[in-house]
């Protein structure tokens, strides 16, 4: 099919998007195209957060500013730190509503065949504001594939030297859950770690 | 949860696309704060279509230029037009590749109660063209809906005056389709439109 050069670029951005293929690319650039209002406001919303948005510089979550609305918030207590591996994750933690702590965004796992170590997760970070005593507590919440808790392990064992406390998110069965249709490792762990009433 | 409002505005112009809910626009706009190479790509290829794209002057596809790819194409029978509601009909038809016509995008369908006329859908220009005789054959391709039936219905009424050839989209059974699960309408309209052996 013959697309204009434009639009066909404007497809192949579009189609970068996590979960959005050709097909639904082609229908969001259609979409703009047809309601340049909506065009005009992405082009604005977006080229406005690429100009104004920066990582935190205690905790690495977006923010305008220094620091981010969490770790300016004096409601919070900033000296329990849960450490994520996403952005995406902080958002989960603050959607359940559920936390009342600081956060650390490491931006993904440890991965040294990727080259991603200590450094680029910016762990050193987080490991001085332990030394220091900034941080009393660290809540290891990265996740449970097994980057998640290589990278936990890791953390564990370089955090533990600063005599900060540790602890790991509780595994188990999730709310809600059909037992016949749970993978053996997350039934054989919430058998382990069962609690007596 | 409190978002920075660059953020927040990101989302909701995200959020505007088509099929694309309040959570994947975070998770869309997430990714793109997280590569911004992505992000950069996305705003320079938006930026290049909202400036360079426009309708073409004969047929409303879009396009670069004075006429789209397609009304340039030498090899394609410019005589015969199928009348489409929207862009993405004309693009379904391309990627069936099973026609070799023009085409003429209405950008919808007539709805006179919402100030939608044969002027909003530039069909005075349609007209002209098959009054000075440029087009001989138009094959009426809206959708099979009430509005869609009503355009086909109206641009049958004002074309047939000027002696151009008119056709409608056949109606019957979808290839593959399941009897079983297909609509009254449809079954009732292939059995009256049945084709001999």
């Amino acid at each position: 099919m013959s697309l204009s050069p434009s639009f066909e670029q404007l497809i192949q951005s579009l189609s970068k998007l996590p979960g959005v293929g050709r097909r639904s690319a082609s229908r969001h650039a259609l979409h703009l195209m047809q309601s340049r209002q909506d065009a005009e406001n992405l082009l604005r919303s977006l080229s406005r957060a690429l100009e104004n948005l920066r990582p935190c510089s205690k905790c690495q979550n977006l923010c305008e500013d220094e620091l981010c609305n969490i770790c300016k918030d004096p409601k919070r207590q900033s000296e329990v730190v849960c450490v994520v591996e996403r952005l995406a994750d902080l958002q989960a933690f603050e959607r359940s509503g559920a936390y009342r702590g600081a956060y650390f965004v490491l931006g993904g796992t440890l991965s040294p065949l990727d080259g991603i170590g200590p450094d680029q997760l910016q762990i050193p970070l987080l490991v001085s504001r332990c030394q220091n005593g900034e941080i009393q507590e660290v809540i290891l919440a990265t996740g449970s594939s097994a980057e998640g808790e290589s990278t936990a392990h890791y953390l564990d064992h370089v955090l533990s030297k600063c005599g900060t406390k540790l602890s790991r998110l509780a595994r188990g069965i999730p709310m809600g859950a059909d037992l016949e249709y749970l993978d053996e490792h997350t039934l054989s762990r919430a058998l382990e770690a069962r609690t007596l009433l």
